[in-house]
């Protein structure tokens, strides 16, 4: 049953500058995708620029494919496309491994920088990997190093001469929380401290400033709202004074300064290039490239207004037509204070969201309440939102919840 | 100018069972591919495979392919599939990352494993990379760690109780020599030593028996002769008593017990997936797979038998076309001595690999004097091989060496 949208919605979408990016994805009829902060569709483009590089360039010019057709410098062209999303220089950013990787790197390098400082600061909230990394780095070099983690309002409380290294999520991948990342920068550098911000849940979601903003390093993710496909590889930023001076320790032959002199001994090249370590993923990389390509034709301002706007207009549907069983709000009310993501809160929570996806509305759920709508400006409209807004309601004022068979979880949910 | 071949190389090449496989390879006319332990050729299937896993996986399915494609379980399936080329268990095999970044995780758990031993042993000639992430893990752990660099013919002295980790190459990537793994695994073993093989020039080209020689742990890679594509992911093999013994230091949420109750610490899945860490790029593994499953189909023994007859054929036939110009031998002379390529040594490596390049013979330079020959029975033939050494022949008797142009270094070679 198709639902008729209302007209006043018909027209916001009229209005909307970026309507015409929904045409450029492969996304499948009849689907509502809140889930592009999880894994971004496919762009139209990518299977053709991927069937070139293997058939044209693997497949025919083999192993000088890594000359002839600049495999060698695509981490580097990738990081300074998405240098440009990120308010950095081209010089500044490189795309290598995962972002688990890449966090470990950086991380790394910022204790080795400060010697005298045992303390990794960061949020219970923040994102595992994020958590589970920094831990092992600790472990790892034991001698004292410690996780601290603290809840987000006593993050600047926590900022003391024992931290070497602050390390958050711009966006909080439960509730989309957004970090005033100017102003923590600020305060953690007053207290001596390296800053690393993880920006999975807000690369190409929003006007990133890193080097207004003056933050050390960062680290994000590739198959969010970067399109790059699953599992596409991370990027990493280094603020250009701190390269020369870094040393991360998974110093593989690409980072070093002459990789194909193949020298017994580590040399570290100059720049951000000593981030990379092993051979690049050539095949994911390339889709990583064109999903940056098509987010670099769109405006990051008109993107985060229709993100913000988005997220108000949901927000408002969903109370006008849940009424009383309408879920909790778990992200921030106030649209600036979010990335582009609304999460509602409902103690059944998983269970909707099997519904919603049969109905083609994709979301995440994340344990144990929340329901998690990435709301991602260049393939959305208002009317995806309404149609949401009106399942959802149907949903929840259905019988499903009596039937066992909505409380089965799937190993991944 | 085609060379016609002798009937008695065409005769071998009838008799060869592995000769259909070259069918099965997109390898372009006229080629004779001497590089597929640099990069592998592409395998005829693996276009349509990751077609299919773009459009009808990524593209219409989206999120949901992590369970109902099997994304999640993707590292575990091919590691599985590739034990098999390993004489390993199916669960003592992962895929993930690359072969510099899993060598330091395993290298990273050995150190762990032997608190009170501070040395990693490994050779001088070893493969760069490898000696460039101990040397960073080393220098990153302090407290005394160091790498010590050795000739190959020193290892077994140099074996102590000051040696914690032994990490060698199976086969040389400048000359082909081949290691007895179980023989220095058992010399290792007496000394309490743990052992870490890089089996990226091994894996796929000669029968591998890492149960039966008791192999500690080992890494390789997936882009060589296992055909999975340029910068294809790695794989990691654990013994299986080792496995819930390890801690290694990159700890992510894929590597965690439960990784989708996304809990603040980290607890190691048991077995062989705590050697996962961030989330796998699916594109390149998809055409790992791919490139794994072709290799499957052949037989080990027989890739053996042929690629050590096609070695000494290739010397044999060097010798007899160039005569006194002919390079000097850089591999052992005895096959069983050698891995799947035959280094030739010539002042003017560089030039006379350009100039067969020219002539449609791809072959590698690595500095300053070898010529490296990689030889992957499933699509070469012993035509190939006499064609490639008529064409050394020519080129050696031509005056080329004079023109400056043969000089030029490209920047990867």
């Amino acid at each position: 049953m198709a639902l008729l949208c209302p007209d006043e919605i018909t027209q916001l979408d009229s209005a909307d500058p970026l309507a015409s990016f929904r045409n450029r994805f492969a996304l499948p009829e009849g689907i509502v995708y809140l889930d592009g902060n999880s894994l971004g569709p496919l762009p139209r483009e990518t299977p053709q620029r991927l069937q070139q590089v293997v058939e044209d360039q693997w497949g025919r010019d083999l192993i000088r494919s890594w000359n002839t057709h600049g495999w060698i410098d695509l981490p580097n062209r990738v990081g300074a496309k998405i240098a440009r999303l990120l308010g950095a220089s081209e010089d500044e950013v490189i795309v290598a491994d995962s972002t688990s990787v890449n966090l470990f790197k950086l991380a790394a390098a910022a204790l080795r920088e400060m010697p005298h400082r045992r303390v990794i600061l960061t949020e219970a909230s923040n994102f595992p990997t994020d958590l589970y990394m920094l831990q092992g780095l600790a472990n790892f070099l034991g001698d004292g190093h410690q996780v601290r983690l603290v809840p987000p309002q006593d993050i600047e409380k926590a900022l003391s001469e024992e931290v070497a290294l602050l390390c958050l999520s711009q966006v909080n991948f439960r509730t989309g929380a957004l970090h005033d990342v100017a102003s923590v920068t600020r305060a953690a550098h007053r207290h001596g401290c390296l800053v690393l911000w993880d920006l999975a849940h807000s690369a190409g979601a929003l006007p990133v400033e890193l080097t207004a903003w003056k933050v050390d390093l960062a680290v994000g993710c590739g198959y969010k709202f970067l399109n790059g496909g699953p599992g596409a590889p991370s990027f990493a930023y280094v603020r250009r004074e701190l390269q020369d001076r870094l040393e991360q320790p998974l110093q593989g032959w690409l980072g070093h300064r002459a990789p194909f002199a193949f020298e017994p001994t580590y040399r570290p090249a100059p720049g951000i290039q000593r981030i990379l370590c092993g051979t690049p993923p050539i095949l994911s990389l390339v889709a990583l490239e064109s999903g940056v390509d098509l987010l670099l034709e769109a405006d990051l301002t008109e993107i985060r207004a229709k993100s913000m706007a988005m997220g108000d207009f949901f927000i408002r549907l969903v109370k006008q037509r849940c009424g009383d069983l309408a879920p909790g709000l778990a992200s921030p009310s106030e649209a600036s204070h979010r990335g582009s993501q609304i999460s509602l809160r409902h103690p059944q929570a998983f269970a909707i969201c099997q519904a919603w996806i049969a109905r083609g509305v994709i979301a995440d759920f994340r344990a144990p309440d929340i329901l998690r709508c990435g709301l991602a400006p260049l393939y959305l409209s208002f009317g995806d939102l309404w149609r949401a807004s009106q399942l959802l309601g149907e949903i929840l004022e259905s019988e499903a919840w009596n039937r066992p068979a909505f409380f089965r979880r799937s190993s991944v949910t």
